[in-house]
This record gives C-alpha cells, structure tokens and sequence, in this order.
C-alpha cells in the first residue's frame, strides 16, 4: 500500500507519518495529480490517495482503496469518477479552534482587556489604578446558537463552563448537558433573550438571509451577533444598518461576502463597509486557521489508514464500499 | 433590625435592596463610620454593618447581630474590637471573573485575534486572505496551577472544558473531575511539561519569591507564566531576566509589586521595567474588576440577612457566634 498525498496534502508528510502503524511508502503528488490522468499509471488498487480535490478529464479515477479528503468539504470531489469500491473519508477537529476563537472574542468583548494592556501606564500608575473601568462578564449570559451539529456543540460545551446559559435552535438535534435545542420556529422568540446570537448552521437556502433587518430589531440593544460560519447566513446592509444606528451592540465578524480566487484580484469581502464601525470586529476568516488543526487532522488520517490495514471500520466514512453516493457534510 | 452599609457600601443600596426578603431600613454612612464612634450612637444589637473595615480607637465597636464585608479579605476588621455575640461573614465570587480573565489572556496568547483584527485590511483582501499565519490553540495544552482554592478550581473548570490538561499543586486540596491535584513537592518536576503555569495561591512566607531564577528556567522555552495572585509570588528581577532572554515565551500579569496609597504619588508597578516587554501584557489589577462582582456578592449579603431573619446558617461565616476569632481567607 502506497500513500498519495497531492497537492497541499504533500506538505503534510511528517503530520502523518509518525502515527502510521507500518513504515508505508508516502508519496507526494503536485495538484496536478488532482485533475490529470499524469499520474495515475503508478497508483493501484492497493493505494490510498488523500486530497482536497479528485476529478478526471475522462470521468475515471484511479480505482484506490480509500480517498481521504483532508478537509470536511466534499464539493471538489467527483463522486461519480470514484471506483464502487473506493471508500471515502473526511476529517473534522475544525469545531475545536472555531470554538476557541469565538470564546476568545466575546471574552474580549465582555474585558477589553487589550485595551487595558495599551493603557498600562506605569508614569501614572496610581490614576491608571484608581480610575479603573470595571468590565462585563460572561457568566450568567444567554447564548442563542443557530445550529447545533459539529461546531455548535463545541461552542455550547465551553460556554456552559463559564456560566453561560446555551439554548440552540435545530430542528435535526437534540437537548444535551450543554444546551436546550429548540425548533427553529423559536428562534424569534429565543432572540429576544440573546446576550450573545452566534450562527454555527450552514448556509442553505434556509438560512441565506436569515438574520434580515426584522431579525436584528428582535436582539436586545447590547446583544452581540458573532458570525464564523457562513456570511451570506446574514442581511450585510441590514448588519451594518443596525450596527451604526447601535440597535445591536456589536457584531464579531470572521466570514465574508467576497472571497478573492485567482482571477479576481480587486475584490472586496462585502459591499457594506462594516469594518469602518468599531462595534463590528473583523478578522480575516481566521477562526480554524491554527498549527495545529492540519496535525490533529493528519492524525485522524493515519488511524483511518491503520484501520483499513487492520480491516477495522472507518471513521468519518462518507461513501463506504459499493459506490453508494450519499453524502454527508 | 437596620442595615448599615458603610463607605463604599454606601453605593450599592440598589444591589442589595430588591433580594431582601423584608422592607429593611438601609442606611449609608460615611467612611467615618469604620474607624470612628461618630455613628454607634445609632446602631443597635439588633443591626446589621456591612464594611469592608471595621475598627474603634478605644477598642469596642457597636454589639451588632452581623458584621458582613463586601469582599473576601478580612485583614480591615479589628476581630478582637467587635462583640463576642456578633457573627461575621465575607463574600467571595471573584473567582468568577478572575477565571474569565485568565481564559481570556491565554485564548488570545494562543490566537492573537487582537493582531488579526488591527490587520483587517478590504483593500488588500485577496493578500490578506492569502496571507494568514497559522495561529496556536488550547486544545491539549497542560496548566499546572499553584493553588487550588476557590480560584484555581474556576480556572481549573473552564480551561478542562476546552481540553486542557489541568494540574494543580497544593498540600490541602484533593483530585477532582477537572483538575489532578499533587502535592506541592512535585512542582518543579510539573513544570517542566507546562504549556501554562498560572498562580492562583495565596502569598505567604512559602509563596513568597516561589518563582524565581531557578523555578523559571524550569519552564519550557514557549510557556506562558499567569499571575492573578499577588506579584510578589514572582522574583520580578528574575521574571524581567527570563522574558527579556526568551527562556519562558511570555508573562500575563495583572498584579504588582506596589500599588498606591492616599500618600504615594510617585510609586510604580514593579522596579523591573516588565512593561517594556512585548512577552509581558501586563494589566492594571483588572481581572475581577467587573460590573457584575459587586451585583453578585451584594445578592449574597442579601440572602444572608434573610437566613439571619429567618435563622438559618449563614454562607461563608468567617466567626461564629461566641467570639471564636478563628479566621478563615
């Protein structure tokens, strides 16, 4: 068994390869190998490939034991040119840093604690201490997640450390030690209560504009919108609308409007300009974007292939042997 | 029975007012009140002083039913001026904030969201998007705590419930569900293998200059030091020394060596110049200043004057009736 790491797979040879149960041959591909028939001569039937993206000019790709899709995204994979009996596996430990950073920001929102490192004066030391401006906290807070699959039982799980009350709206999970999960027909209701509204569902046609102008005029006045799922899930005029006239405290924004591809070097992450108000923070898309999130994900990858060499079921098995073509995501 | 809040108590009538079961008097009286006879003339045995000070010049302060301080320390209460029969009882719940405060800081050690935000920059998207440097994560990190009381075991609760291995020191606490606890003379061998040590003890003569030259070089060359405690904890020339060389990657301090007094205008933070480090953030003492503390330990107070009323045993009585003048801290 050979193991085929193409394209941006390639760079992560020494994520994998030190969780392998035997000493297999690994071999790094060029994108190219996602796309082209180049090749494909050297790969058998025996072989593993990991990649981000497979498709086939022809229609055909190598008939691998296993693709492991390094990522959760499925939509650069060509399903149809699969073998029937090529297995396919994706990978997730995405929720854990998403997680992290929106605890991180609405900490930040509550201490401000940034602002009182710059203000750290030790000159005027005995004013900076006695004038001291007291901070929020989160403890006692109510959370209203939109969505509770992967990533939103990860926020819930941390938030319900610090006090904070979750309750979640999703009409396909259930109730658990870190939040109440509600029907989405709630949501209106809940949002009222929110101190924090944070969108973890995808976007479907559902939730394309789901928090519109009406929406945002149910959020109390301090309540804090955090977005680190998909932008388009919000109304970016309304957004910037209810932000300026303060008829919502803030907004932590890490998904966008626009991203740039490679033809398209002039674009903007959103037509409304909402990095020039300073209730909206936002960041570059960043949330997932750690060290150690492709080391944890290369690790999942080694078990998976330990597994199918040991004839053990896989985890994350999105199409198992036999060509069915349902797809989780 | 009266209640009188004394001194800065005097502002927080409105806190403690609406979780009072009865329609009490609540009287403000000045700082004068604290340390002078000029009120006792009023104050009955059946009375209630809350006072974050409590001392007479001739040594016997009004027999009131309770003395409640508004805080944790009790080093202002003259405990041998006051009444045999007068109970006395502190609040605590700082370790609330405290804890969020500690989480915070290490959150934004870990993402440095702050810089990410700053960079955010929709001229320069397609870049900036490219561009994004791979930020750190708590995920799997270790925290050795020195200190396991009341605010070691928030910490404790929080950073476990983001997969932070957490181990405390201390000689007179035990194991619980989110912390190993050891005894203090395994120290130096667990720090070592921390990621984080933070310090959440009580300064005392063993606590004193506990971290010093010889404690910080057994640190990992990336760990992050976290005083909430008390500064003195921490060799400051040591601390500078360490920080300054790269031999511990940073420092969170929101405690200092000195701190004002009604007399000391020209005292500073520390005499080495910590703040001059960019692995220093360094704060003004804010971890527990917060809106919410005084709103939180005033609903205590509350319900103590009503189990007072109704006799039921109080919450955190620091001297039982009978004048036993043991101190709990």
């Amino acid at each position: 068994m050979n193991i085929y790491l193409v394209g941006e797979a390639a760079e992560h040879v020494e994520d994998l390869r030190p969780h392998l149960a035997k000493p297999y041959n690994i071999i790094g591909l060029p994108w190219t190998a996602a796309n082209t028939t180049a090749f494909d001569g050297d790969i058998t039937a025996d072989d593993v490939i990991v990649s981000l993206r497979l498709r086939r000019p022809g229609g055909t790709a190598p008939a691998v034991r296993l693709l492991h899709v390094p990522g959760a995204g499925l939509d650069q994979i060509d399903f149809a040119a699969l073998a029937p009996d090529t297995l396919v596996a994706n990978v997730f430990e995405h929720e854990i840093p998403i997680a992290e950073f929106v605890m991180a920001r609405l900490l930040e929102w509550e201490i401000r604690a940034g602002r009182l490192q710059e203000s750290f004066n030790p000159q005027a030391w005995p004013s900076l201490y006695r004038r001291r401006v007291p901070h929020g906290e989160m403890y006692g807070k109510t959370m209203v997640l939109i969505g509770y699959g992967r990533i939103g039982r990860a926020i819930a799980a941390r938030a319900t450390a610090f006090g904070v009350e979750v309750v979640a709206v999703d009409d396909s999970a259930c109730s658990d030690a870190a939040a109440s999960v509600m029907p989405t027909d709630q949501l209106a209701e809940l949002q009222r209560r929110a101190d924090y509204l944070v969108l973890a569902a995808p976007l479907t046609p559902a939730t394309t504009g789901l928090i519109d102008a009406a929406a945002l005029a149910r959020m109390p006045a301090h309540a804090v919108l955090v977005n680190i799922s998909r932008a388009s899930i919000v109304d970016q005029v309304a957004l910037f609308k209810a932000l300026q006239d303060n008829e919502i405290g803030g907004a932590i924004l890490d998904v966008w409007y626009h991203y740039p591809d490679a033809g398209d070097s002039a674009v903007i992450p959103a037509e409304a300009p909402l990095w020039e108000l300073s209730n909206a923070w936002c960041t570059p898309h960043s949330s997932a974007w750690t060290t150690d999130l492709p080391r944890r994900r290369y690790a999942v990858i080694a078990d998976n292939i330990n597994r199918l060499a040991a004839g053990e079921p896989l985890r994350n098995l999105v199409r198992p042997a036999g060509g069915d073509s349902s797809r989780r995501s």
